[in-house]
């Protein structure tokens, strides 16, 4: 059991994207996902959130959107709490990420990358501004066997 | 680090309380609060919080409302990232529960019971109908000695 963010930090109609190639071994190993990472001790959401941008980034965001938490349940790599944010920055200089390499890309481009089927979900959960939310995606492999919304089944 | 639910079941003005007299060793001790109790492998917080409600009362909730989490840090427990909901319920015939005293109360009487101190910040966020709220309490001892809501200190 472990708890995560992920930001999806925007300019625009822009966003923030990690292609993480970097690692031999990672779950998201050659996915694009946005910013975050793993909660350390005492951490709350939002600092977990904000210390993620930073190290990746350089990106100090000064107001962020909590959006929602997923519960990730996989045969393969554990149950997962990931703390969903969004935010809004400038277009600065990018540094050199150890986890993969950073780009700008287009919102609209995000679900023909190679991302998580469930992604999609909360996707579209962000475009429609969707109150904050509680999804459950179970996986199986990379497989996406169930999604539940605030306790009803999709 | 854990994850817990805590659940204010209410009944018009009333709420049911847990008054935790019954275990020997429990950093809730001697004090009231809500219902709710650590996730189990693979939960979401609402598959915790409806089982956790159901464990210790028999009642099925059917909707409820996700309103917040609070992030605790303490120098005894280690720190809990709890899952805040409410919800509406029937009266029914309460059941024994192994971890304490069941009883319906006012909820206007919550703040003069022996709750903890920070517990008072998130009972009247929730009387404001505040926006789903990230709130962190930080605990010496049975002090509270700092309290940040949404990223800004109280």
């Amino acid at each position: 059991m472990r708890n995560t963010t992920l930001c999806y930090v925007r300019c625009g109609n822009e966003v923030l994207m990690l292609h993480r190639v970097k690692k031999a071994v990672d779950e998201n190993k050659d996915k694009w996902i946005g910013l975050g990472g793993k909660f350390e001790e005492g951490e709350s959401p939002e600092e977990c959130m904000l210390r993620e941008v930073y190290e990746e980034t350089g990106i100090r965001l000064s107001s962020w959107r909590f959006r929602g938490i997923v519960t990730f349940v996989s045969d393969e790599w554990g149950s997962e709490y990931m703390h969903l944010f969004t935010a809004e920055a400038e277009k600065g200089a990018l540094p050199d990420c150890d986890e993969g390499h950073l780009e700008w890309l287009p919102w609209d481009s995000l679900t023909a990358l190679p991302i998580w089927e469930g992604d999609k979900i909360f996707l579209r959960l962000l475009d429609e501004d969707a109150p904050f939310f509680s999804l459950k995606l179970r996986y199986q492999g990379d497989t996406l066997v169930e999604a539940v919304l605030n306790g009803k089944k999709l």
